[in-house]
């Protein structure tokens, strides 16, 4: 049966299988010292054009998370995020374990707007009480969220100035960053990621890694001892060279956005077949995430032949369904499933 | 330049990384519930001989020490422990960020007697001031421990009735396991660590695998919800069934225990070189790792030549090193640090 | 000038302060083990017409609010509580410290509603994805609440339903408890709190004591070594005699009711007064605190002959402003202030 | 039966309870803001000589430990302490459940010593693996120890050497102050303690208030949003007026230097009756905590007659039992104790 569930049920990229093969005996030091990991820092730098980013490996989307926010507020900080936003619905409290409030604005498809946080901050520091509150202490977005919306470059542009404004560091969880980068129709580079946020991460576990995920800090700002933290939130992996490997490979020739660009195009065909069918879409997602409202009898005869998840229902009789393509989906997959529906 | 620095310099068997290319575009659901995970447990509780075994699997070893005490306590119990025990020196606090305290018993080589853990639990007991104190909840040995020693079978059945007379899970950390069970002269098989503990883990990391350990229930005893509290450490992969794959191929034709001999068998040579070059031991170790009490003249003369690691100082003019071989080591590159020596 | 800003503005009900002049040189255990605490157990017990209740003194509301909340969740679940409760709001963030999250609803006029709970309940546990999420693990209501109000024996009832059915612990916080239940008109009464919740507190502070809470365990429930969790939580008092004595006397000859009636009285008289002079409410509070809304011209004036507290814009011309009664209040400030106004 | 158990079985001195009648209708703000915490604050800057110090009062010796400590340290830091230190035996956890480690050093009669403390020190910066390991980030000692002894003046300034050196603060629990700065001999005052400390706190709980210690930064140091951190952990006191009055109180005409003295005079009648009566210290204690060995049978026969505390066995034959004197021992008292040995 062809499955369109998720972009994380696939293995990696053949190249880095390949590599390591290759590098199997090289013996390196461990935890992110050895050589791989330098060169892969090096790339994500110029990929970057940030050539003063500090780079630092992990292995997880809500791992990478937990450790930043935590890592980057002080005990009595709250991190803001939308209502939709994952360190808020599917982290299992991970931000409440490591002890800090998520302080929740509404979602707009998935994105935060620059005025409810303005509004936010203005309210917060009005308060006569506000010694009796969680500060905001981060603000978390997720790019392409998790509806698969992106934001404009101009989006990006109001949510750095509000938080230059309020000295809060924005951080940008980007688990399937190069879905985003490769969208059809975006005006938001590498770059002006790497300049618009404080933070933020290429996710490699999404996006033909084996697994990990590549932490970038923008502003000379990595905490001092970040290292020591890593390794108390359990986080440390031994043998870094993995995870440097990866990305030295996916940032090797744009090996991560000619991979993510096929997600891309995968997802185009699938919606105009989906268009030209005369299906309904719950939501106009320009990445790999495709959102259906389908009847429940169409949902019952669509699980006989493909894979999918179910998203939400929308009232007794109709229910939202998701289609995801990723790096590995084929073409040939997509026109099946075209012909299915 | 010949390497004995540690056994996770290393990448993995390459068994591991040939059924890895084999699978690479077969697609599975997420999270350790695919067909690989439940193969690799499979022959885990075979291999263990406990048929009613719960098996999950981790990233990391402090991730696994951290998750695993955290999820098997109460709030106010802590974690007995050696004073050399990993979870006591080299975690970085993962225990305590957890919130709980580790209550330490002396170390005679690495090893807690169980003599010692009985008093530290007739005196917690007998204090009339007890309900002020952090209790003892869990009991941490390691098994090679931190000095390559390795307990017998009636020190463990110590341990586990002890353990079982005050109630107290006994969990033993195997992140070199493998050393330890092909290790000369033991008398402990992995089903005895089954039966006398209620917890351990076999370790991937240090031994074939590119990274991972195996966690095991053996009494029914996996906490209720433990998937969620393992995603509220930031712990879950979502890509589990890159860890079933390596433990299904490790535990596949004894793999595990084939390639761990090579590590007992090249550092047995070594050991038989240093004796006969006349080279005085720090602690008698029948695993992989090798203590060595040399002249620091006589280190900075080796340091040229090959990597190892600095132990301790002994005294102004003596220094402990340390040589690790793995299931990596080539008999060859003995030979050739022998003829250094 | 007169004040109405808040209820924890006062000192003590003389009869405490006799009573500990009387009982200065009596020398005591420490820790809650007193006479003094389980004389007041004992009468709460029957205040409460509960005779198995367990009864245990703190010092504040956020920390009974945390410790109890601490204590009576597992790790992975959160706090069901409304977007207004205090543990949302203004707790600095200290139920999220202990670990856990504040898993919101809507609040109407300050209560929740079961229908709304009930819905939660429902979607987390339908929900495919319930494993990545917090668990709700314990509700937290306010009577009276936040905004003055109070819930019916209905509503109480209603919500206790909901809790039964999922096996949730209903705690309700009681700070202001003794005003919740001098209020006119309402018809729910200590035995029924008793009876209808599974934990809940007495509040001291606010009502007649110098401080303290009397946190009571209704149906056997009080987690086994609460203690030690309370010593843990730095919670726990010393000299517990002086909570014990302190709750003693309040529930001497219903001291503890006939000092909230005057709470109520002097506000029914502020209402009348507010009322006859054409305010406009902006709640409709039956307990010891008044909101009303003001043309900021208004509270200007006001501001120089009262002190009282701002609560909030409504828009750039209107304010809504709280003033408080208590037990201490008298009723000549009241009708002075009825002047003023 | 007379008493000796302990300095927190007592009321408070009557000044206390004089001034709590006198203002009880005062009304205050809340939080300690009020105009009593103002007045205590100058007083203790006064006694303290130190016009910089920055004074917080909360309600608790463990409390008081674990918000001073989680509030300096980093996440990845933790407390330097003698194994005897109270917060590594009697606090259950607290500096653990805040997340931090505490470092042990052997106490010497209670003390800590500055060459085991630098010797930490050095051991830690001069480990190859210090970033897998805990930081020390303060330094914790009591004065009086726990086991009644007290530090000169010279200790105290070789401490302080050693942690200005590594720029870590050195944090001293006054919990039974008082009594350290009256014991016979002691070249330690008050503005000794403030200027060779950074932080240290002022006993009220065991030194004649009815609850409250009184936290002194001397080094402009008071971590910003201290006030928030504190509500975070529950210990913020909304009638801080309370605790105010009474530091205000004990700090007005030396009170509480006046009322420490009667429990040192007390305890050296009480030590002088001991050795005339030919009994063994356990301990030269200086202070009112005062250690004898006895026969099994002689502690048998005191029980009848006299309460004290249980210390711990020496042999099978021999306890060592605890006298304790305070401000409010009477010497009849005493005189009848000694007869009665």
């Amino acid at each position: 049966m062809i499955s369109f569930i998720n972009d994380y049920c696939e293995g990696a990229a053949p190249e880095i299988l390949k590599r390591l093969e290759e590098t199997n005996y090289v013996k390196t030091v461990g935890y992110g010292l050895d050589e791989f990991c330098k060169s892969a820092e090096d790339k994500i730098r110029k990929a970057c054009a940030c050539p003063e980013a500090e780079v630092y490996f992990l292995t997880g989307g809500t791992q990478t998370n937990m450790v930043t926010i935590d890592a980057l507020t002080k005990p009595y900080e709250g991190v803001v995020a939308t209502v939709e936003g994952h360190v808020n619905t599917h982290e299992a409290g991970a931000i409440e374990y490591s002890g800090h409030k998520v302080l929740t604005l509404p979602s707009h498809d998935g994105k935060m707007h620059a005025t409810d946080l303005k509004d936010l901050l203005v309210t917060y520091y009005g308060d006569a009480n506000y010694e009796h509150m969680v500060a905001p202490g981060i603000v978390y977005i997720s790019h392409p969220t998790e509806l698969g919306t992106i934001y404009t470059k101009a989006e990006l542009t109001a949510l750095h100035e509000v938080c230059a404004e309020y000295k809060i560091p924005l951080f940008l969880d980007g688990a399937r960053l190069g879905y985003g980068l490769m969208a059809e129709g975006t005006d938001v580079t590498l770059p002006d990621i790497a300049e618009l946020t404080d933070v933020f991460y290429i996710g490699g576990t999404k996006v033909g890694a084996l697994f990990g995920e590549a932490l970038v800090f923008t502003k000379h700002n990595m905490p001092y001892r970040f290292n020591t933290m890593v390794k108390q939130h359990g986080a440390m992996v031994a043998k870094g060279r993995l995870l440097g490997l990866q990305f030295d490979t996916l940032f090797t020739d744009d090996l991560y956005f000619r991979i993510s660009r096929n997600a891309i195009e995968t997802a185009a065909r699938l919606k105009k077949g989906l268009k030209e069918k005369g299906y309904t879409f719950f939501l106009d997602s320009p990445t790999n995430q495709i959102f259906v409202t389908v009847t429940n009898e169409k949902m019952k005869e669509l699980e006989e032949k493909v894979i999918f998840s179910f998203w939400g229902a929308i009232d007794a009789d109709h229910t939202v369904i998701r289609f995801v393509t990723s790096w590995a989906t084929r073409m040939e997959d997509v026109e099946e499933l075209i012909t299915i529906l």
